[in-house]
């Protein structure tokens, strides 16, 4: 259990961290000569992904590399992992989150002017808070059903009838694809822990709207877990609990 | 059969959903600064392609992965496909083309001042409704020949000579490939389903334009069906029917 | 010998087509509200990079890939391919650039207001004609590097050491990668097909400046393929004759 | 050794030249409308990763695929490399990386106007040298964690326990995330050879500030490679010395 959890650890500070830190650091970023060479929701969407499929290459085959508490829950109700371990999995990928949001905060404070509550600092909301101005009600919606179709893939492509060793490659262009849509809505959550290490340091507003991102990710994983097995899974359980690993 | 179903609805949904989410959601979005932060055609491209690709990974080993009518004819044409499964599959996708416009609609819905007609709502057009105002000659050329060189690449993947594990890559980035040359053109279709969808709920002209993107794909698609065999296929058809499939 | 040079006309023809189509459609594209929605050269680097890509896993395994007379001849050199086959490859190579340069010629002049001259219909150039206005020696020594590097990543992309299956995907996005760096400097050709077939559109200056996108890719190609195997290859060379397909 | 010296030279050759290349010549590119088409930190994020990818897959075989003294030193650390063979790594390493400097200089010399002092040649730096204005003790974070995460995903993706042949997807992916974040910091370095390169081509401040990126990267890979194993690793270790190729 000690490399499990390391490999939780580093997969789940390596998202935030870097995750966050794209759009933190690099999302809008003008030259001397005032063209705007910044990576954009793009490159935001292409750094959340790669987090993940780097980290699912490197320590997947360690911890089966979920990086994040609603991957984890659905997971488990899919019966591909254990209920037991959910508990040190979670704690870990909220430690793990908040360290990665705290590292990005010492350096992103090194660039003079920087303001983690004005800037936002990368923190999921709706309403006032989406970047688009997006409901509530949107941002429930985008929010569950992101999540239930990451779940999807990841459970899809971890299947045994699956191809050997692309799944890293699907579920991280899959967190990209989800943030190419739904940056302007919510920020992109569809991870509790990602929602909460951010929130921490910029406060006031971020926290008031944090139980969406907590609830709405949830929800949409157990609804994947829930249903994949009669809706898509093979005919006989031929899988050992604990065998969607990404390896 | 019911399997397949459900593999077929989740693709196509998907394809939908999130493919035209981007476009709607996220092609242009000025932050407060008046920079441009949105993925623009580059990244729409890059969704819908990944929308595939994601999804040929976690259910093409249930359905074959097509999540397009121009597909599963295009398949049957070139003996991959059985032609008395093909309507269940293009019913369920046309269903699910509409179902992922219509959450999609839900969720643009929740920003002010959203309206689906004068957004466009991401539907394929020519002449005037064309994003770079090309004629109808051009748009019908472009869907053809796009429909058929993506047919080509799926038949080529696909076959039993090329590398296992690899046709989700290389279909995906194919769609992607073809959305970075042809979204000025007509927004891009080669699926009539994708095609379908949004036009019911933006309505007046994108109806009235909805045949050329039902008839192209699909005229497309049976020219790469009817001719891979005799022109790039195997000597001597050794693999069975059906076998096509993605995993 | 058939199947293998309809596979080779379909893959220069899409290099060409779609290659050249995303820079002539859509490299720059201002939407109503006056956003440049367009993909740049990033995009049309990624677009280049894709054909090559999609192509050699649809039909590598057919001709090897080629789709370029600079790579035919460099895999030649290196003992890789028939000489005696080359002259055939090179030939289709050549047609299929200009079929694919028609047909994208046909689809572009649907567009009001469209001149294949003025826009320079994504030929290659120096001086003048170079897109950030570099010298004949910066364009020669640009286009003499990167076909060097990209044989030397064909030839140990395909070595029987590499992984195997990947190749199409180092070889395509080491085409991304080159034109990512030497767009601004010749439009980035390293491949005489891909050069010949828009200049015989673009007329005039395109066709007097033609002469070094058939050398200096053919001078690179040379390098790399008589230098590889003393350099890098293995000690014996255990590799039959044509073996180095993408398969 | 001399075709593993060879395969070390060609790959730091190409990230030198082909990585700094996309940021010197392509990175902010006006077209004559004002439109720019430059590919922006996004495009050489993804040069920089492709230049390893690209390397791995063609060279990763025959050397390992370290292009980096950071990498080499971070794997022996790590037990996966031979102390004694890290300074003929590293002294091919540095001088292949002022070698793709300096032919890039010649090439970007041959635009009007070119200044390498002026414009940086993409030199690292921090404080009034960090593109974004970023302090030594940011830059200096920067760069240890960075690396030290970049050395546990290549010593995680060639880990016996990970899928075979996606290593140097990983490890190429990962250095593109690495710059999507951290370009506005230091212009991203993790790589002594690749900050030393272009810097005795701008000469001065570059040359003074040149100590940081050869000691953060060397440290970041110590520690990762230093605690890999006990934090990681399998509880026994079944790899032979050298394992940790990319093939």
């Amino acid at each position: 259990m000690p490399r499990r959890i390391a490999a939780e650890f580093l997969g789940t500070f390596w998202l935030v961290f870097a995750g966050c830190g794209s759009a933190v650091l690099a999302a809008a970023f003008l030259n001397p000569a005032g063209l705007d060479l910044g990576i954009g929701f793009l490159g935001v969407a292409l750094a959340f992904g790669l987090t993940v499929l780097t980290m699912a290459y490197a320590v997947g085959h360690v911890s089966g590399g979920h990086f994040n508490p609603a991957v984890t829950v659905g997971l488990a109700a899919a019966g591909q992992f254990r209920w037991r371990d959910a508990p040190a999995y979670i704690v870990t990928q909220v430690v793990a989150a908040i360290a990665g949001a705290g590292v990005l905060f010492v350096i992103a404070s090194g660039r003079p002017a920087f303001d983690a509550v004005e800037s936002g600092f990368a923190t999921n909301g709706y309403g006032d808070r989406s970047p688009g101005g997006y409901s509530l009600l949107a941002a429930l919606i985008t929010e569950v059903v992101m999540t239930a179709v990451f779940l999807f893939v990841i459970l899809g492509a971890t299947d045994t009838r699956a191809p050997r060793g692309f799944a890293p490659l699907a579920i991280g262009l899959g967190l990209t694809l989800i943030h190419l849509v739904s940056i302007p809505v919510t920020n992109t959550s569809v991870n509790p822990a990602r929602s909460l290490g951010p929130a921490l340091f910029a406060g006031g507003g971020a926290l008031g709207q944090l139980w969406l991102f907590l609830v709405a990710p949830v929800a949409g994983a157990l609804i994947a877990g829930f249903t994949y097995g009669g809706l898509l899974g093979q005919n006989e359980p031929s899988a050992p609990l604990e065998s969607a690993t990404l390896a």
